[in-house]
């Protein structure tokens, strides 16, 4: 990444899973998990200072749904394969395989960094070293983010039934609201609301392809 | 605050509600709401560090928790309200009150002192004058986040029959999950999967209160 760490031990905190990591006190143990919280954090601040400089005629509906993308579990496994965070991560190889294991460490390394050298180094880092040559803002935002049609192509790919359930609430006299559930074979796998029956199936979907950790980011 | 801000034009943004803004290109209004965007990221990030630090054997669970109360929309809007920020906002009073406009201000304050004045800056400001005078960290660590006794409660208060239907998924043979639908008046309000029934719950709990948006925080 082209700079001399100051602390080394917390790089190597970074790169350490859970599944190598020895109790330390109370049940926490020396993993990368509490690196990843953070790192988690400033990434987001990272990105959302990035894209609103990039933006300036860009409303904040936008600007999060963009940000959603770059930050989502997915689209940051990516990211750490291509930087090859893969090779440098410590676990229990004998174990399961652990699904997001490359994006939780390319976040406990952003945290690692920003211990080390502060949040304006972290930055550049972050700006200079990754976004620059790692993400294709354009494909990112020309990609939609069409939540009832991935978990619809999921539901058909994995031969489960998939229904909506779309009610209309007229409590609030000022505002109709809609209740859409997502179904997926009987259970209830999303809800979502909203001011209109789309928005509220595209929250309900949302929700059912977080539990059901469909990959949103392809198109 | 105690600073003298070098761009003043934007903490006049970070105050003008949408309510009262004016359209400047593309129907991208001069609000504070692309300042909100990068606010919240930005405090997101300082009450990260501010945990990560002040709890070093806590484990990612219980900081993710504390954070997550420490930047709720209902608390965000208390802590606005003590230093003052209602005092400040510029919005269309003939209209009907807006529900969160003093936290989301608070945030866009945020914004604005970031872009004036940088990362670190705005950190030592949200620590020394606002975090160590208004947030009781102890006080907000007991408080239990009981989603589901908090949707119980809001469902007694305001006279809507609640229900909870749990299902059994055992369609992975290696981890039995749950998943759990709350129903307020016959309606689902949200949904919840976990590894217990009781996680399942407090998922499914916690998107109930988010679509209701009870207040979580009080205990």
């Amino acid at each position: 990444m082209g700079f001399r760490p100051k602390n080394i031990s917390l790089y190597e905190l970074a790169f350490r899973h859970r599944s190598v990591a020895k109790e330390i006190r109370d049940g926490v143990k020396d993993s990368n998990e509490r690196l990843e919280f953070l790192g988690d954090a400033v990434l987001g601040a990272i990105v959302a200072n990035y894209l609103f400089s990039k933006f300036p005629f860009k409303d904040e509906g936008f600007l999060t749904e963009l940000r959603s993308k770059m930050v989502s579990r997915v689209y940051l496994n990516k990211l750490a394969l291509k930087i090859g965070i893969d090779k440098l991560v410590q676990y229990d190889e004998s174990n399961r395989l652990y699904k997001s294991i490359c994006g939780d460490t390319f976040e406990a390394l952003i945290g690692a960094i920003y211990l080390d050298k502060g949040f304006d180094f972290t930055e550049k880092v972050v700006l200079n070293r990754i976004i620059r040559f790692h993400v294709d803002i354009d494909e990112l935002e020309k990609q939609e983010l069409n939540f009832k049609s991935k978990v619809i192509n999921w539901a058909q790919r994995n031969r489960k039934s998939i229904s909506f359930d779309a009610r209309e609430d007229n409590s609030d006299e000022r505002q109709r609201l809609y209740h859409v559930t997502v179904y997926i074979d009987d259970e209830a796998m999303g809800t979502g609301t909203g001011f209109s029956k789309k928005s509220a199936e595209q929250s309900a979907s949302e929700s059912a392809c977080n539990n059901l950790l469909v990959d949103t980011t392809l198109s």
